[in-house]
């Protein structure tokens, strides 16, 4: 794509404009690196997100549709239509919505328009979840025990979940960002969550297909980022540990991971690794693995960057969306795995609005103060800002807090500090702070001996089996 | 001071509660690594910071005068006493006001709180300019030339004067931060500026001792970093250039310092550690030096944490604060010059409540709108907040943003993205943002071989001239 792209400085072909199909921090993010990199940005934005942060920071915004997402954000036509108008030779997804969408991928590409992520093929096998498995199996890789391809009618359902035993996880093939995702622990709850997470699938992603996995209790969540150009070069960045979840959506991330078994670092990495071969992956990956003692199992692939990719950032110093547009513009890594290696202890910690009186139900309303933490080894991400309007419309991610430290103690004491002095208020606001300031004083969380079952843990059962249900 | 200490962890001896004898940006600084370490924080505070952040973010605060220093922060009694009341075993002086003063450290002593800086002898060796250059030139290192000692009368002015040759710089003994400094480049003006500068530092540090120094065009000021602790260990963490003046106030500040001629670095650091040594140095101290091409010579010494600290701890990933409370509670270093090796590059730049269109008067005002920049490897270290009143007694510093990147170039586009998306603005308040974008933009800047100079020459000769009279 040769007309995309143009001489920038010493670096070596570059777009001259990107537009960023996102909203929200991550748009911010974009915008940011974008213009550290002399590129013109254009973002797309709702009607709810006139004012929003991005739209402020960017070059040029258009508005493509009200505030519900399958009107705008989830819309392609519009958004490929902004991007010829206002001649952006490349679009960046961001996270969540279109990010993971094959189809507009390949829209993009028929437009003439660089999509910022791996190549249409290679994200339809990777974003189906049993594709995927079936992949990495073949790749030599240990996967959960589960069901090798979707499954579809309640014969192939009790007879699936009677090869690999309960707790079983059912999983909707095009889920993500822990929607989608019922836990069943008795035989009774099979069929009814069954039926209830085809029909929550139907209605987030527009597909129903599901399928299934031995659901590890107790086990850690660690996902391995990796980056890879069209030259070849594969690179791992290290290892992330997401375990600390609610309802499957992650709370808290870090790297590196704390108390893995003595070569199990290697292990995930180098699995990783030939994974990304093994797919033709191109961009910023990450592969997702179960950890239970000396066990490890793939489980996916998340083909775009990830909410918590500035904890890699934090401990290697590279900026992960400077590579992703490096890579889509065609150009090899900047970095090797020397470069990458990673000092100190990252830890990022999610700041959502939600009501914990209700729930965690999400709560929009008005900010009248917000003011984030700052101070030495701290970074926030953050759309919000004092006076700004939380739409109903999207997630309820209100700020990503992230604390580098030389050492995981001194990180975790970083974090609380941060935490205690973010000043968010408004009428109707609450936020999920509280809940993070706990799980840093948990003292199986200080350990670092926490597995995904640590919310339940801390709540007592009841409230997980609710939220899983 | 066995009755100061109290086991922390495994980490020995440390403080219960500390107090911090400043305000603005290091009051906040210092109160968020003593809450990391898990010590308790008393700000004291002039009537003019009641809502201050510092004062917001501490566990105790306490008002000690009216909104002028030499009655609040300048005024040793009060502060001693909110001290004693409030059972703080030590105080952390921060930088200006009383941090230098050898009489409150030993006033400090005598009450049995920790001073937390170099011992009183020491600073006061160190803190009279003259004396210091005395004591460095004795350790063998190379001292700009100048007046042996103060200078008190015309005849003694102009016998100097010849024998080191004009341009000269009169300083004050007891000078900082840029005030109580004149260049003189023609005889008709020695005498005159020799008596409003003797007249100045009378006004401003009670103490009218002045010396004279040869002064260097386009010379470029580097200082060095040391750690030195009770117990003979001193190490350095690199070199920091704040080429980047206006009347002689740094407005730029890096680390590592760029396009130093080979073997310099190594020289400038072993200097400051043989100083270090020599003068019997504990806590955090920087060694000023300045350097023009392959020559170098000592200036003075900071005896306190300095503004553009935050640069080292960028490059090193140390914590100066936690280090000198270390320090001060009588344990080692935490760190080696191992761990101190600088990796990438980090830039600060002070954002300054002024008015370019009255000479860069300082403003005070109103802050209606304030929204820090943030993102990837930007920290902001700031005690200002929407709806926060800039009082008119202190000095103009509103914000400090520091960032970080693998290379220089790198680096300076990540600042120009950060300063770019800062929102300040309230009635009558304006800033330095533009000024330091321009900086940002010069080529000689960009090049890494500004000197001094810097500004003057950007804005042509005459400004700076009447800024030096």
């Amino acid at each position: 794509m040769s007309s995309a792209a143009r001489p920038a400085g010493a670096g070596g072909p570059l777009f001259d404009t990107v537009l960023v199909a996102n909203r929200g921090e991550i748009a911010l993010r974009v915008v940011r690196t974008c213009r550290e990199m002399g590129i013109r940005t254009v973002v797309v934005h709702s009607t709810a997100d006139r004012d929003s942060a991005a739209v402020r920071a960017a070059d040029e915004s258009v508005q493509i549709g009200p505030g519900v997402p399958r009107k705008s954000y989830l819309y392609p036509p519009m958004i490929v239509e902004a991007a010829l108008r206002t001649g952006a030779q490349a679009i960046h997804p961001g996270y969540g919505f279109l990010s993971e969408d094959p189809d507009f991928a390949q829209i993009c590409a028929e437009n003439g328009i660089v999509f910022i992520g791996p190549r249409p093929e290679v994200m339809a096998r990777l974003g189906d979840k049993a594709l995927a498995r079936d992949l990495m199996a073949g790749a030599g890789l240990p996967v959960v025990p589960g069901s090798a391809r979707t499954v579809s009618n309640p014969t192939d359902l009790y007879a699936t979940a009677k090869r690999i035993g309960l707790p079983v996880i059912i999983k909707a093939s095009a889920g993500g960002g822990g929607r989608g995702m019922s836990v069943v622990r008795q035989w009774d709850e099979l069929l009814p969550t069954f039926r209830a997470t085809r029909a929550t699938a139907r209605a987030v992603f527009n597909d129903d297909r599901v399928y299934l996995e031995r659901f590890w209790e107790h086990a850690r969540h660690v996902e391995v980022q990796v980056l890879a150009d069209g030259h070849g070069n594969v690179v791992h960045l290290g290892e992330r540990d997401c375990s600390v979840q609610r309802r499957h959506q992650k709370l808290v991330e870090e790297s590196p991971a704390p108390g893995l078994p003595p070569g199990m670092r290697a292990r995930l990495t180098e699995a990783a690794v030939r994974g990304a071969l093994a797919a033709g992956y191109t961009g910023a990956g990450t592969f997702e693995f179960l950890v239970s003692g000396h066990d490890a199992a793939f489980i996916e692939v998340n083909c775009r960057i990830q909410v918590e990719h500035p904890v890699t950032e934090a401990v290697t110093g590279i900026d992960l969306v400077r590579e992703q547009i490096r890579v889509a513009a065609g150009l090899p890594l900047s970095v090797t795995e020397e470069d990458a290696r990673p000092r100190g202890v990252a830890i990022e910690c999610r700041v959502n609005a939600e009501d914990p009186s209700r729930d965690f139900a999400p709560c929009p309303g008005e900010l009248v103060e917000f003011v984030p933490p700052g101070g030495p080894f701290v970074r926030v991400d953050t759309h919000a800002y004092p006076g700004w309007r939380i739409p109903p419309y999207y997630d309820s991610l209100l700020a990503k807090v992230i604390v580098w430290a030389p050492d995981r103690e001194a990180a975790i004491d970083r974090m609380r500090r941060a935490l205690g002095e973010f000043r968010i208020s408004g009428p109707g606001v609450r936020t999920t702070t509280e809940l993070l300031m706990d799980v840093l004083a948990d003292p199986v969380f200080r350990a670092g001996e926490h597995s995904t079952s640590l919310l339940r843990q801390m709540a007592g059962d009841a409230t997980d089996h609710r939220a899983a249900g």
